[in-house]
C-alpha cells in the first residue's frame, strides 16, 4: 500500500468520524445492532501487514486453536474489513478435515463473514470506512473474462477465481487465503457486499455462504408462485433455501434424516416434513416436485431424491460431501428422465441482489450466537445435525 | 392357444404362401437376404408350449452353453418370431454376470432380435406370418396407462415394464422372460416392429437396443445441423450414435479410451477422434459441446466428460456399469453448470421411427457375423473392446 492510499484511507476515516452522528443515529433507528463508530475501530490502519487474530486448523482433526498471522497490506482496490461475525458452514469443517484434498496449515476457515469497513484503498469507491460489509466464498477473480464481467466470478474463465480460505496466493504472507473465523480480512472491494439496514449483522452472515448457494439455483430454474419444491438436507443452507423458495411463492417439501428436526423444520412453514429413515418414504412422491435442491453434504441417494421430480424437471445438488464424490444410480435417472446438475454458490451482483431480496422479504437465518471457544463443539454439533440452524461466531471473542 | 387362433396362424400362413411368389420376389429385388418361406418355417405352430432351442447362462462365469426350454403358447395377442439373428449387447454380459443383482439361471440372453413371423394369435392385426419382425429390450407392460398410450411403454406408471429376458413371469414355463440368443420367441404383438424392406435383417438387430438407445435421447434434445456433439465410449451404442448425429447433421467428435479403434473410429465420418488415455485430453473441449451422449458400459469419470459441454447443456448417459452405479464429481458438476441425465432406451413407436430414419437415410450398424458356438469368444472380444462393433449371431447355428 502506498501513501496515497494510506492518506486515503485515513481521510476517509475522518469523513466518516465527522459523519458518524447522523450516520450512527441512522443505524441506530434502522437496525437492531447498532454500531458505535469509536468501538468498532480497533485501530487506525497505517499500511503494512494486517496483524490479524484467528482460530486456525493446524492438522485434519477438526480442532481449532487461537493464532495469530497477518494479512497483505490493502491495496489500492482493497478494503479492510474489521470482522463482528462469522457464522459456520459444513463445507469449513470438509476443508479443514482433509476431506477435500490436501490442506496448508495453519488455515484459517470461515466464508460467511461480515463486519465494518476500517480502511479502504485509493481506487475503491464501492466501500467506505464505516460500511457494513460481507465477504462470501470468494475473494477475487480476474474481472476481465466474459464469465468475470457477466456476474459469474465463481466461473472465472481464466481460472482465477480464488476462494476464500486455503486457495494459494502469493500475495499473502501465509501464501494462502485464510478465511473469517479471523478479527480482519483485506479483499478487493469487488468482492464485499454491502449489508442493507434492517439485516442483523450476525443475521448477514450466514446468506453469504448458505443463502446465496440455495438463492442462485432457485433463481436459475424460475422457481414461481404455487410450484412444488422439495428441499432435502435441512441445515444451514437447507434451511435458507425452504425460507427463499417460500418467500417465491413456492409450496415446500421438507426431506430430512434427522428425525429430531422435524417440528423445528415444519416451523419454517412447509407444506410436509417427511423423515427419510428409509427410501421408501420417497415413493410417493415421486415424479410430483416442479424442483429439487438438495443441500447434503455428504454421500447421498441423489438419484432417489432427484426421483420425485416430474420426469424433464431439474434437481440441483449444493452441498459437497467427501472427494466432492456423489455415487448416482444410472437406472433410477433413466427412470426419472429427470436433469441432475450442480450449483456453485453465486456471483458477487447476484449475493447483493440476495441480501437485498432478504431485506424486502424478511428471510432471515435462523442463528445461535456462540463465542470463539465454542467453535470446536460447534463444529461438532454441525456434523451430528444439531445445528438449528446456524452457528455465528462472535468475532469479538476470538 | 385356443382353437381359433391356431386356425388362425394356419389360415394366415396359407395366405402368406400364396402370396410368397410376389412378396418373394419384391424380397429379392430389395435386399440382399431374400428370405425363402419355404426354409423359414421350421414348424407349423399347432398350440401349446413352443419348443426352443437357445444359448443360456447357467452360472455367473460368463460361459454360454445350449439349453432347450419351453416358451409359453402363442396368446391372443401374440406372434411367434423364429429367429434369424440375435446381436450381443454389452447389458447380456452385465446381466447374465450378475453385475446388476441377482440371476434366475438358466437365463438366456439378448434383446436384439430380428426374425420371420410364423404364427399370429387371433386378435393381431399388426403382424401376419411372413412378416419380418424386430424385439428389443421389452416385451410386454400395461399398455393402459399414460405413458404407455404416450409410447413410453418403457416407463409404465404401473411398472409393469417387462424386459425380453430375466424379468419374472408367470406366463412363461421357465417363470422369467429368456431372451434372443434362441431359436423362437413369443412376444406381444405391440413389443415387435416391422422391419423395412431395404434393411438387411442381420443389420436391423443392431437397432433394436443400441440404435434406439441412441436415437432416442438424440432426438430429445434436438440434435440439429451443424450442432457439435460428443460421443463418448465407440462400441456398439457409440459406433451407432455417430451414424444417426452424423445423419441429422451434426459435427461428431468421438472420444474413446482405447488407440485401437482410432482409424475404425475415424472411418465413422467423425470429425474428431479422441484417445482419452489421460483425462487432460478434454481440456481444450472444456465447454464446447451442444450435446453429448456416452454410452460406456462401465464406471466412468462422467462429469469430467460432461464439463465439455457448454454451460446448462444436456450430457446424457446411456451406457449402464455394474450395480448401476456412477460416481461423478460435485464439485466438476458445479464447476461445468452441465446437465446429466439417463436414458432408457425407447418406446415402440420411437423404435419403429428409428427403423424408418435408418432406411431412409442409409445408416446401418457395422457388424461382425458369428456363428451360436463363437459366443463365449464374443463375448470376451466385447469386455476387451475388440468388437467393431456389434456381433451378431446367426440363430440357424444355435
Ligand atoms: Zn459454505
Ligand atoms: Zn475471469
Ligand atoms: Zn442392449
Ligand atoms: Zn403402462
Amino acid at each position: 500500500m502506498d501513501k496515497d492510499s494510506i492518506m486515503n484511507a485515513l481521510i476517509s476515516r475522518r469523513r466518516f468520524s465527522k459523519l458518524s452522528a447522523t450516520v450512527g443515529a441512522g443505524m441506530v433507528s434502522a437496525h437492531t445492532d447498532p454500531i458505535t463508530p469509536t468501538a468498532q475501530m480497533k485501530y487506525y490502519y497505517t499500511g503494512g501487514n494486517v496483524k490479524t487474530k484467528a482460530y486456525a486448523a493446524f492438522d485434519e482433526s477438526g480442532e481449532l486453536r487461537p493464532w495469530e498471522f497477518e494479512r497483505r497490506p490493502v491495496g489500492d482496490n482493497d478494503i479492510l474489513i474489521e470482522i463482528k461475525y462469522a457464522s459456520i458452514c459444513h463445507s469449513d469443517i470438509h476443508q479443514e478435515k482433509g476431506d477435500w484434498g490436501k490442506v496448508t496449515y495453519p488455515q484459517v476457515p470461515g466464508h460467511e463473514i461480515v463486519g465494518i469497513v476500517i480502511a479502504v484503498g485509493k481506487n475503491v469507491t464501492k466501500f467506505k470506512i464505516g460500511d457494513r460489509a460481507g465477504v462470501g466464498c470468494m475473494v477475487d477473480s480476474c474481472l476481465e473474462c466474459d464469465s468475470c464481467k457477466n456476474g459469474l466470478e465463481q466461473h472465472c474463465d481464466n481460472d482465477q477465481t480464488l476462494f476464500t480460505y486455503g486457495n494459494p496466493d502469493n500475495r499473502e504472507p501465509t501464501s494462502i487465503t485464510q478465511g473469517g473465523y479471523s478479527s480482519h480480512i483485506v479483499v478487493r472491494d469487488h468482492f464485499a457486499v454491502h449489508i442493507p439496514e434492517n439485516i442483523k449483522l450476525q443475521e448477514a452472515a450466514p446468506l453469504l455462504c448458505a443463502g446465496i448457494t440455495t438463492y442462485s439455483p432457485l433463481m436459475k430454474y424460475k422457481i414461481n408462485k404455487g410450484d412444488k419444491v422439495g428441499v432435502v438436507g435441512i441445515g444451514g443452507l437447507g434451511h435458507l433455501a425452504v425460507k427463499i423458495a417460500i418467500a417465491k411463492g413456492a409450496k415446500v417439501y421438507a426431506f430430512t434424516t434427522t428425525a429430531e428436526k422435524e417440528q423445528d423444520i415444519r416451523n419454517l412453514g412447509v407444506e410436509e416434513v417427511i423423515v427419510v429413515d428409509d427410501l421408501s418414504k420417497l415413493q410417493p412422491y415421486k415424479g410430483k416436485f416442479d424442483y429439487m435442491i438438495a443441500t447434503v453434504p455428504e454421500q447421498f441417494d441423489a438419484a432417489q431424491y432427484a426421483a420425485t421430480v416430474k420426469p424433464f424437471g431439474y434437481f440441483t445438488v449444493v452441498g459437497m460431501g467427501k472427494n466432492f464424490m456423489l455415487d448416482i444410480s444410472n437406472i433410477v435417472m433413466s427412470q426419472s428422465r429427470v436433469n441432475f446438475n450442480a450449483s456453485l454458490i453465486g456471483g458477487i451482483a447476484e449475493t447483493q441482489e440476495l441480501l437485498d431480496f432478504c431485506s424486502q422479504t424478511g428471510v432471515r437465518p435462523q442463528i445461535q450466537m456462540i463465542s470463539a471457544n465454542q467453535i470446536n463443539q460447534a463444529w461438532k454439533d454441525v456434523v451430528a445435525k444439531k445445528a438449528r440452524f446456524r452457528y455465528v461466531i462472535d468475532a469479538a471473542t476470538i
